[in-house]
């Protein structure tokens, strides 16, 4: 039990004042964590209304559920609607993101839905700033254009009851089964309903189905609902409470415009989000030039390799004919490795704590397909120019496939670590180190077969 | 007017049963095609099942139609079942895709629903053989679990008619509207029967949805259904009529699987379509070599550059230090600019015919961005090793990248002209003939400034 010592109300209504006047979310929290209940109340109602709303977006969930409890319907309803104004919105919409998630704790399941209800997909976004989860979170992309009941209902009640929301409803495939306090039980479909007896329990034919934490990122729920063909996925919040639904075709278009993102990130270019055709060149040129010069800087450390084998090179000016073979190679290599665990991290197959076995694994068939290449690549060049040669590129390969396999298999798996997008983080890592790599290990076998 | 030749039964019935006995469909279409109808229906009926279900598959459609129709109902019956069994439907899987192509015409659809109802995915694969559409098109993708109704009937008499087929029926949000030819109307949602007085006609409200043509690559078909978040896709025959539906979740395995395709073959590897952990080694070794070793002959091709250049690398050693510099930043640009007009490809935002403006645009943005990288090369070339260095890595950047740029736009276009998928395409040429290209370039211009 806390005892909350005595707290003065025109003393604390000052502090409440200062600190909405200067924007000080932080101390306006801890101030209002030491109120009662009734205090509380007391303090919300002598605000004005914009006040009062920020004043209770502050508050924890379980008390902002209480408060919203204690007010009139049509006290509810203005909060309600002073929430969505832009002031309001744009009042939390400058703490950093960060600090918001940190600030605003999740708001309960009835004020979060009744806070979305009606609102288009803008003004869902404008107003997501409220919700207290991270831009991108699968609590950010629900919609609330959806229909539940109750679990005791009978089939016959429920069909009358939702009749008049089917017209207006765009996702009413399935119909969510919640029980009163809002917590997610599971689905009916709308078909099933019409081929039931009407005097059927809702429990008899509720089914489970695949759900999305409103906190976790939305491409991950978007993933889910496209791998189980699920047409209306139900966003929980912490509590197991629906508070939304990502229907399918939000989810496709989500996972496409990441598809977008990722494509051009791998090419090492930003992604135009519009038709090619119409896009102005300079707006072309700019999703392209800083990547190209990132990647231009990472390809220096292969001139500083070079500059350091100078010596070796100028010795056997031969050796410089199969530069951009080896590099190429090398690149080839690490890019199929890459591909392959990229995909295997998404599909779910492989984890961050499978590191060591993806290395192995990958070092073992680098070995093998250098061996192969290896074999062919002394052969030619043996004959082609001498055997010294064919030495140096055999065995060059041979190394070289088994670390450019596992430093490729292994890229995507650190870039997941470090919450970065796989594909995006491998291509330039792969490409500079993997070059490096090749030239290092290229001259350095040329100077071990060459003995200078 | 055609007029037949008089045709005598018996030599006719011993040209059949020769045609079918040595599978010389060509000759048995022949044949059919000079019968009338009365005439084919006595050999139809003059044959053990199984042989008249072969020579019923080799009729024209407008006359397989009225043979059908001409059929008993139990005869009919007895046909689709023959149709369905295996040595049927390998006779005709026997033969070369193209010659069954061009071989069978379409199925007549009241026929083609028939043959398909009931079947599960795996014998719909094996029938699809039957059906006269290529692989991987619409029309082999499609499945026949679908409700379909009559735009002159009520609300009321609908949902009498549909309600027992509900539960057996997966896809059934939305409900197809069809005349009584079968010819496709539109459709009605479920949820909005609901809602409607009883007495309404369908056709007030039945609306337009997006279709697709059986004989239309499956991936078409699936990338439009998924941009227009449509549940259910009608598959039309090439008249108009509904013979299936592609439901939204097929569309999504059927993108996801080319996807993977498409994403090994960009790497220069075969796709696993399997977890990659229980994959055998030499399965990974096996799926990756192959393109590896076209790779690694296409950059030979940058050993017979460099080798006619030899002499000129001789005599300035220096110059072989920026050769991965140089292949990357042309790799790189040629890369992006592949990357993007792929995707403006697979978005319909970029056609074949715009070959031309592609490469246009492309070569004026690799000259923007040779400009930048070509100026920033030359200074710091200048300052680290000679002002002649300088020279050359920045004149021969300004002129890759405006190359690299322009064959990386053009090649996922030629790739297309080809009907080879364009990502698969590019990929390898782009690397192949841009690293070639770039070492062209560099040597040309350190010759002319050089002098030597």
């Amino acid at each position: 039990m806390f005892t909350f010592e005595y707290v003065d109300f025109s003393t604390t209504s000052q502090e409440i004042r200062n600190c909405l006047a200067t924007e000080d979310f932080q101390r306006l929290a801890t101030t209002l964590r030491g109120l009662e209940l009734g205090q509380l109340i007391e303090q919300f109602e002598a605000l004005k209304i914009a006040d009062a709303a920020i004043l209770y977006r502050m508050l924890d969930k379980d008390r902002s559920l209480e408060l919203f409890q204690n007010l009139d319907a049509p006290v509810q309803a203005e909060l309600i609607k002073t929430l969505q104004q832009a002031t309001v919105v744009e009042a939390f919409a400058a703490l950093e993101p960060a600090d918001r998630v940190s600030l605003l704790d999740e708001l309960p399941a009835t004020v979060a839905t009744r806070l979305l209800a009606g609102l288009d997909k803008q003004q869902r976004q404008a107003t997501g700033v409220l919700l207290g989860y991270r831009d991108s979170s699968a609590g950010r992309g629900m919609t609330t254009q959806f229909i539940s009941t109750h679990p005791e209902l009978t089939v016959g009640q429920v069909l009358n009851c939702i009749t008049p929301q089917l017209n207006a409803t765009e996702h009413c495939h399935l119909i969510m089964v919640v029980d009163r306090t809002r917590r997610f039980i599971g689905a009916v479909r709308l078909a099933d309903l019409l081929g039931q007896p009407q005097d059927l329990l809702i429990s008899n034919i509720a089914f489970e189905i695949p759900t999305a934490q409103a906190s976790e990122p939305d491409t991950e729920a978007a993933r889910r609902a496209l791998e189980r063909h699920l047409d209306l996925m139900p966003v929980l919040d912490n509590e197991g409470r629906l508070i939304g639904v990502l229907p399918l075709g939000e989810a496709i278009d989500l996972l496409e415009d990441a598809e977008e993102l990722r494509t051009a990130r791998s090419a090492g270019s930003e992604p135009l989000y519009r038709p090619y055709l119409g896009t102005p060149l300079r707006k072309l040129v700019r999703a392209r030039v800083v990547w190209l010069l990132v990647l231009a800087v990472g390809a220096t450390l292969t001139v500083q390799v070079l500059a350091t084998f100078e010596q070796t090179l100028e010795s056997m000016v031969v050796l410089s004919l199969f530069i951009p073979l080896i590099v190429g190679i090398g690149g080839n290599t690490g890019n199929q490795a890459a591909t392959t665990v990229t995909r295997a991290l998404a599909m779910g197959d492989v984890r961050v704590s499978d590191l060591g076995r993806v290395m192995f694994r990958e070092v073992r068939i680098g070995a093998m397909l250098g061996l192969c290449l290896g074999a062919i690549g002394f052969l030619i060049a043996s004959v082609v120019f001498e055997l010294e040669v064919g030495m140096i590129i055999g065995m060059t390969l041979v190394a070289l496939c088994s670390i450019a396999a596992a430093v490729g298999g292994a890229m995507p798996i650190i870039g997941k670590f470090f919450k970065a997008d796989p594909a995006v983080f491998s291509n330039p890592f792969i490409s500079t180190f993997v070059d490096a790599a090749g030239l290092i290990v290229y001259l350095s076998v040329a100077v071990l077969v060459l003995g200078r």
